[in-house]
């Protein structure tokens, strides 16, 4: 383990962080607000510190090994979040440093739980500075491994590996350093895309650049307290839904069809997935919607459509109070915590291409049943997946799954209700946001005890992370010489 | 697919069955209910339908080849239910033929669910036919592929594999009927054994035989509606657990204890971990329970003790109305509904070998990811686990898991609260019986719609026959030429 290169990177990191917050900076001294001055000393604090990493830790080694890869991710993501949450901290946005790092928290890993209670109240170059980590950890997620390693002199697929959503590595372009850019710039552009026609749609433009961030990082973040159903506009919510969808998707998809590859669409298995499944659940929903809650079809389609697309892309924003929906509706969006968005997307959850992945598996084992002695291979596209691969991704599932329960069982000895614990959890390790009663959209999360905040910031990071990355540091093993 | 041979089987086992139903009557003659005419009207059909099917299908075919066993094990336990179900319906016991075939399931599958509200007021011989139903269940899930296919005529070892709940098959004796044979005279000793020690605590000779009947098979239905806690008999309750606990065990480790192998038991990795685990959440649930529900230790003990050993072994009896205990309690005996007993037990649930594989399996995945190109197997006892029974357990905790998220969407379209749709689910699926909420110890399951009491049926007779066995009937493959 060369910790002087892991630390010197994540002295790097900060003073990247450092210099982002001169965005909110600006937003403050155009609004003359006072949290001016909690950005500029987070901003100090911020290069200072990134400077003091980078020369105490002189480091030649220009080769990041497996095992130091697992560890900058993970440090990145509870760095950023400690050092992203100084402005709040100065600024007194929160009333404990464990609030203010759950926001934090919430931001990076681009969930969207929240223990404001009121927001609008909150200064603008704060609430910009909210979503915008939003952004940041989102941009983290698709690039982090594959761009700002690679310069430091890294190969980086065996963080990609690591880092990236998904159980195949995808090579849209030989060079990762090249691939990192052109992702780049679709999350830009997609961003900028969707901040103009929000604007369009009647939204202004401070509210229009902060939910676009909070948008295509599948975060869920609003400037409103009452989220998205705040604007009371129906294109607005067209735009979001549109983006959230699209936010969902494979990165590598959106950059393809920027060239022109529109055959792709059809031809993408974990897509195809993507949009059925989302497609049939809004279907679903609106059926038992439709005149026990909402007595307009219209109205019914269109919060179905909003609610169903913002929880399976794992974003989290709401025009309704879903927790007071029927039953099944509300055990729908649970499952669909569970599945969330595609491989190399912002979105969370354990992932569409590995939900497809053991639903065949387990079909195979059925086929097994009857024909003990064939062998068959599983397949997506035509295209064998390797043993290796299926074994990783069922272990994967059935890991999410007991991580699940044993932290909803440390969140039930909180002294909170079963659905709020399971929904915090579920919300929470699958990096969505609102859930459920007592964590539901129109509640948050401040009444959740200090133990509870820390366990759910744990989760979150661990989802974030792809479980995985977090875990194995608490393994002897990797610790090993 | 020969289905004369299949339906020559089924009829044999109505022959049995009817035969069986002998002893209610006797008890209904004993004590001069008029409920005797309803058994002798079930005898008369379940032999003359036995026979019918036996000469209509007269068939010539010795060998029963791998599909037919699936038909075969899983029509069993559909037509036993059936027929066993006629002295409910010809004594009126049931308001309707759906509440008739759930409770006969509940038997047969021993999972325990009623949907009787007032038990204490039906015929001695209704209450010991129930009871007797879940002892037949509990034979047949130990003996009936390996006792009563191979007499007539077949290897079994294929059939073994489809119904005996473990994923190594357990070779105690060569001979598959001398091995039924002596497993048997396990069950039918320990049964006995019970009966008296259950009297010597102060029941009398019918509840004795009656809870007998119930705890062995791992089943749970109670002649009382306040099941053990009626008793208000700390020796009974320690004779359940005791009783409890032997039920929950692998069956072949009885058998090897009857010939003095006792170094078998800190050998045997799964009783180890099923030992540990029920130790473990005993004292969890005592800790939570002193102090907070009972003031005095040695009552939170003993509460904690029944319920936790109850639930883990899919008994499904109560001391206590754990519906209103705190939400860890509930949760962790929410959790054991999935756990459930041992592998060659009469117990439910996944079983604690498999749950100890796919966490080896998991801790695998991490220590893969530190040394991605090294080779490592699972092992259990010092013995490596070929890769496909791993691949196969592993599949079907992925699957028990897919039918609990489906059971209990389909449940939430009932119209009843969430906490009773999961809870509702689990405790058919993993057969123990009470759940939580609407489906507590103190409720039953009479309120449930009657789509939903098909659900639970369906899903009864699903974890009973441990899921694959009934699910592959429904594959396109298996009914391919």
């Amino acid at each position: 383990m060369s910790f002087a290169l892991i630390f010197r990177i994540q002295g790097f990191l900060l003073l990247f962080l450092g210099s982002t917050m001169s965005v909110p900076s600006a937003v403050a001294l155009y609004y003359r607000e006072t949290s001016f001055s909690s950005f500029i000393a987070a901003i100090t604090i911020n290069i200072l510190t990134g400077l003091f990493l980078i020369l105490v830790c002189p480091s030649s080694e220009k080769q990041i090994s497996h095992r130091d890869g697992f560890l900058i991710v993970s440090l990145a993501w509870i760095f950023a979040a400690f050092f992203g949450s100084l402005p709040f901290l100065f600024d007194n946005t929160f009333s404990s440093f464990t609030n203010a790092y759950f926001e934090t928290v919430s931001g990076f890993t681009t969930t969207g739980a929240t223990v404001l209670g009121n927001i609008e109240v909150l200064p603008r170059s704060i609430l910009f500075w909210r979503s915008m980590i939003q952004w940041l950890g989102g941009m983290g997620i698709i690039l982090f491994s594959i761009a700002i390693l690679p310069l430091l002199g890294v190969g980086g697929m065996q963080l990609y590996k690591a880092e990236v959503p998904g159980p195949v590595v995808e090579k849209i372009k030989p060079r990762i350093a090249e691939t990192a850019r052109s992702l780049w710039k679709v999350y830009i552009v997609l961003s900028a895309l969707q901040a103009l026609l929000l604007m369009v749609s009647g939204m202004n433009l401070f509210d229009a650049v902060c939910h676009s961030f909070t948008t295509m990082a599948t975060g869920g973040f609003s400037t409103r307290n009452l989220s998205i159903e705040s604007f009371q506009n129906p294109y607005v919510e067209l735009v979001c839904i549109v983006f959230m969808f699209a936010a969902g998707m494979n990165f590598a998809m959106h950059y393809r069809l920027f060239h022109g590859n529109v055959k792709n669409f059809v031809k993408d298995r974990e897509f195809l997935f993507y949009f059925f499944c989302l497609f049939f659940c809004v279907l679903l929903v609106f059926m038992v919607l439709n005149g026990s809650v909402y007595d307009n079809s219209l109205v019914s389609l269109r919060k179905a459509a909003f609610q169903v697309t913002s929880i399976m892309t794992t974003t989290g924003y709401s025009t309704a109070n879903f927790d007071t929906w029927p039953v099944f509706t509300k055990f729908v969006l649970l499952i669909l915590m569970f599945v969330g968005g595609s491989a190399g997307s912002t979105g969370g959850g354990i992932k569409c291409i590995r939900i497809l992945l053991i639903i065949k598996k387990c079909y195979r084992e059925l086929f097994y049943m009857v024909h003990p002695h064939a062998i068959s291979s599983v397949k997506i596209g035509g295209k064998s997946i390797p043993e290796n691969i299926l074994r990783s991704v069922s272990g994967f599932v059935i890991l999410y799954i007991l991580i699940f329960i044993t932290g909803t069982l440390a969140m039930s000895l909180c002294g909170i209700d079963l659905i709020s614990s399971l929904s915090s959890v579920a919300a929470s390790l699958g990096n969505i946001g609102p859930g459920l009663a007592g964590v539901g959209p129109y509640e948050n999360f401040s009444a959740i005890p200090f133990f509870g905040k820390w366990i759910l910031i744990f989760l979150m990071l661990m989802g974030r992370l792809e479980i995985f990355t977090l875990l194995i540091l608490f393994t002897p093993e990797f610790w090993k010489k």
